[in-house]
């Protein structure tokens, strides 16, 4: 039979342990979280409805706060935005003492302070996200823990989602699952005329009518190598990349597939079968334990012998709550830390982002990109349907 | 006819002298923007697609710093994340230089610091938006700015967004007018047994559909007060209340609309009754020239001959690109200068919110919330259709 403090650490949605762990390497006592996204992970995937878009309220923002002691998720406290305690009425905080009475990103730093406070001893070295930290909170934080050291909190975290537990991979699958569905009613929608604006317009509502949300698209037509929804009016005969992410309860798809107005003729599937080739070679080795590299490596080696190599783009990257996350697999890239994988091997529940991209001098831009999570025995692609030339105008 | 100069000065989407009056109001030499939605303020309705909804990447973020130096908007320059760079091939950015170079939120504040060393002496006070600069920025400004000083440029930015051109006021009655019509037709498609959330997320496929970017929606049903999305379902005379905001091209509808599943019996009809001639009385002082605290006056004296006044509350503020802005009417409320502009003639342009909440303590929560315009001669209601007792289930 269970006691009751047994019962309230089991009702804690991640493993503390782990994150015990990850807080003990990074000589971290205390955490002060407040990114949207490791709230949504320490919390089980809750996000404050209010504030899902948006930030901004008068002259501040909206700042929660979970602060976290290493070993004691007994002394957590969540601190939020007074509209939150509807939320709190409905039981979405495992913290032993949440307080939902602030108004701004200075309230919310107090609140914290005043906690951190009454830790008492044993409490130095405080760990912060420092991009999702703003000023003005920061301020009130180094004021009111005078003597404190304050570390960079962001990797730890990091890891702590790095491996996805089925629940999670469950979203990830129908997140990809969607965004393909999606990009395929819209590509059967298009018609030469059409803005890349309106397209992407149509690609957004189509992913929101499966009960995504829509983040973004990328989006290319004709010859065109820019990226940017515009005016560009799409025209018989044009190749059409689209590249999206939408989130389902938080959870990233984010795929490429390729329309074309017309038929392909044979250059252009050779170019697609060769961007195909690629993936396919990428994703094989994948399976828990491999080398994370070995992906880059196989990728790598079969357009280092092609002629495509000059104008040709490998990426993989993990991702998840995050576009761009653990795993870390080259040192490409817009982040830091960025190859810290690459001679680690992978584990199961770990997912991929597979990415080839032919920006090519005379067809345009080609690209294919898919999800891949990491299993014990192999791999398995999420979203995996509409990976040749997709008719465009062909109907949904 | 025009020289260069003239015409770049032209291109301008902002009135640099209202802003130079409100730097030199504030003792600030040089602004660093870093928030959306001034950002999207400044270069005339920009906002980049990538990172529209969400702001991480890897472990960092996307932060957009534009730096103004008063008086001479030649200098300025526009620092963007690296796929900017397809923006800036469309012609977005008025700005003499632009760099699309960055990767993380560090990076862009390293930027920012070389371009504010370049513009040489009379550069003293900076100001920056301190609740939507990051930590990590903040000490990359401060290490490499040294001997600076730096101030809170968030109210002034405020200011210069107050009066609203003929474009933004377009884009807000359109966004007002498409939010009622989703709700209206939510409304329409409700029946007994669906969930609180279920409705909500007809909510958000009818806004987007429309057009919209979906915020959030805020709904109780029956007698709860509990205005969060859940599990609980809606069931046969259960009265509804849909107070949502969402935005189109950055411009925020926010209103509330009252629904029921049957019919409103005497009691329901005289209540909602008092609530719009709340909402009337109120918005009646409203033209160019009022003191803005009127709004206030009139309808606190209403109330306060009221037997509902226990459980009323009534609530006036600016909206626009943020839902909580200038004019700033009252001191309740969740953010400071609140009553700033009481004592203050309303402005033509001006955009205000007005709610009118009644917390009955046993028929529910019931409320009406409006958008309503400042005009040279009076007000324009934006939205204001479906003010009664919208009967649910009737089709939409």
């Amino acid at each position: 039979m269970l006691d009751v403090a047994a019962k309230a650490a089991k009702a804690i949605p991640f493993d503390t342990d782990h994150l015990d762990r990850l807080l003990a390497d990074a000589g971290i006592d205390v955490l002060i979280v407040t990114s949207k996204h490791n709230i949504q992970y320490l919390f089980g995937g809750y996000r404050f409805f209010f504030f899902d878009y948006m930030d901004a309220i008068g002259v501040s923002r909206y700042l929660p706060i979970l602060v976290y002691r290493r070993g004691k998720p007994e002394d957590a406290s969540y601190i939020g935005y007074r509209m939150e305690a509807f939320e709190q009425e409905l039981g979405r905080f495992w913290t032993p003492t949440v307080q939902t009475s602030t108004s701004t990103s200075m309230d919310a730093a107090q609140l914290a302070v005043e906690h951190i406070k009454r830790l008492g001893k044993g409490v130095r070295r405080i760990g912060v996200e420092v991009s999702f930290m703003p000023s003005d909170a920061a301020a009130v934080l180094q004021d009111g823990l005078e003597g404190y050291t304050f570390v960079d909190a962001q990797f730890p975290l990091e890891r702590l989602r790095a491996r996805k537990t089925p629940h999670e991979l469950k979203l990830l699958r129908e997140s990809s699952d969607h965004v393909v569905a999606a990009m395929l009613e819209t590509f059967g929608r298009c018609a030469p005329g059409m803005s890349k604006s309106e397209i992407v317009e149509s690609l957004r509502r189509n992913e929101v009518n499966r009960g995504l949300t829509f983040e973004y698209c990328l989006i290319t037509a004709g010859t065109s190598q820019n990226r940017a929804p515009s005016d560009q009016r799409v025209k018989a005969g044009d190749i059409i990349s689209i590249d999206s992410g939408g989130n389902y309860h938080g959870y990233i798809g984010d795929l490429c597939r390729m329309g074309i107005l017309g038929e392909p003729d044979a250059e252009l599937e050779d170019l697609l079968g060769f961007i195909e080739e690629v993936q396919q070679l990428a994703r094989k080795p994948i399976k828990s334990g491999t080398r994370g590299g070995e992906i880059f490596t196989v990728a790598e080696a079969r357009i280092d012998h092609s002629p495509h190599k000059p104008y040709i783009e490998f990426l993989a990257h993990g991702m998840g709550l995050v576009s761009h996350e653990a795993p870390r697999l080259t040192s490409t890239g817009p982040v830091p830390y960025n190859a810290y994988d690459a001679e680690r091997p992978l584990e199961a529940g770990m997912v991929v982002s597979i990415e080839t991209t032919m920006k090519h001098p005379t067809r345009g831009f080609i690209k294919l990109e898919d999800t891949v999570a990491v299993t014990d025995r192999g791999y398995e692609g999420f979203g995996d349907r509409g990976r040749g030339w997709n008719r465009a105008g062909g109907g949904a």
